[in-house]
């Protein structure tokens, strides 16, 4: 944090997948093949409910990403047709997963304008998304805003103590620090128990897996925004009011 | 690097498979199954041709490590039987990459008592692998080894840029960092074109990707040891003889 600066900046975490560019909506699609594929014998219901379930418990070994997904539908496709699953079929959840990792990188609205604002703010901006570390950095390469980074942290997972270990890294206070992001449980969660901030900014498609019940009490310390481009003027009001601002 | 110290350490890189535990006979044994279940239907040199090339095919998408290996399998096998693989050997495929991903640990022989000796002798060292994110991480933890580490970074690709920028992050310049690893071609030549050493402990098993059929010309600054408990005594004369010791 340079000293020259009216205020201390805060420094601002930014996740990646369906906060910087579309995600979820390829998984989606994704979702929509497989049910297709299955049919003419289950309904979507059953095939989903297979699907997530063996998503789930191969999650310890396999982590986040298409690779897992792709493994995980082969698996439940295997036992939902109990092993009658075509060549044919089989080529098409390889071409699945592929065609997820392969998909150009979709911007959101505003994202590169708001990033240039904030950049040309001061703030030190980090990069914090989990899941598959070669396909999340061909993601941010394609992004075009990799310079607007100061650092691209891949995880595998988000919780607490990945997000200590970042802020440790980089030298950032919790309480200075404010994570931008779609997922509850991922984002913005894990950063409040911290002690920092975050922003919400829903996405509207969400995985079961990222969704959460309920978050901890953070007075002042959560902010919800219906697009990234509220995000400079929340942090310009944060900035004025934190407590870190010296006395005028 | 303390300035203490009687002379500036080396900072000292190791990467993990194959250099820290075993892991290639794990692939090797999975290979060995994998022949086995086309065996009826081709020689296993056909078989290996065809598992190699779909792994070279999708390594740009899929990257290092077991998921993608498993999908590489699932796909060669589908080609190999023109689809008509069985759920049974599906089934198996699967469990080949579970089986890697599952594995425990198991530490290559004087691997812990070099690295504590190493560690108490206040050299620096950082961890550098590539491959599967999580599959690392969860190794690493496995190893009992993470404490002796200053960092553990895991990377896509061991190219010279990768470990340039791996370099500038931890504040360390080339000419004292010595890079330890079995592969030539990950741990030995981009350490080397930088401008580094790099010290090669040869494994007895080799992933044909990982062959090298020549390095850079390095005169002083490329070694080729028998086993890592010969690493103090070579760090100890790079140390003695280095040109950033200063005069007794």
């Amino acid at each position: 944090m340079s000293a020259a600066s009216a205020h201390a900046p805060l420094v601002l975490g930014f996740d990646a997948d369906d906060t910087l560019w579309h995600n979820e909506g390829l998984f989606a699609a994704a979702h929509q093949r497989f049910h297709a594929l299955l049919a003419s014998r289950h309904d979507p219901q059953t095939v989903e409910r297979a699907l997530y379930a063996t998503e789930l418990r191969n999650l310890p070994l396999y982590g986040y990403g298409a690779k897992g997904f792709t493994l995980s539908a082969i698996e439940t496709a295997i036992d939902l047709t109990e092993g009658r699953v075509s060549p044919n079929e089989l080529r098409e959840l390889l071409d699945l997963g592929r065609d997820i990792l392969a998909h150009p990188v979709e911007l959101l609205d505003a994202v590169p304008d708001t990033l240039a604002a904030l950049h040309a703010a001061g703030h030190r901006m980090i990069l914090i998304t989990k899941g598959d570390l070669l396909h999340q950095e061909r993601k941010i390469a394609a992004s075009g805003l990799a310079d607007r980074f100061l650092a691209a942290e891949v995880v595998s997972e988000k919780d607490p103590e990945t997000y200590a270990r970042l802020l440790r890294r980089h030298g950032v206070e919790p309480a200075r620090f404010l994570m931008v992001g779609n997922s509850l449980r991922s984002d913005i969660a894990p950063v409040l128990a911290l002690g920092g901030m975050a922003a919400h900014v829903p996405y509207p498609l969400t995985w079961e897996h990222e969704k959460l019940a309920a978050l901890p009490s953070a007075p002042g310390r959560f902010f919800t925004l219906s697009s990234i481009r509220e995000l400079p003027a929340l942090v310009a009001r944060l900035g004025d009011s934190s407590p870190h601002a010296p006395c005028s």
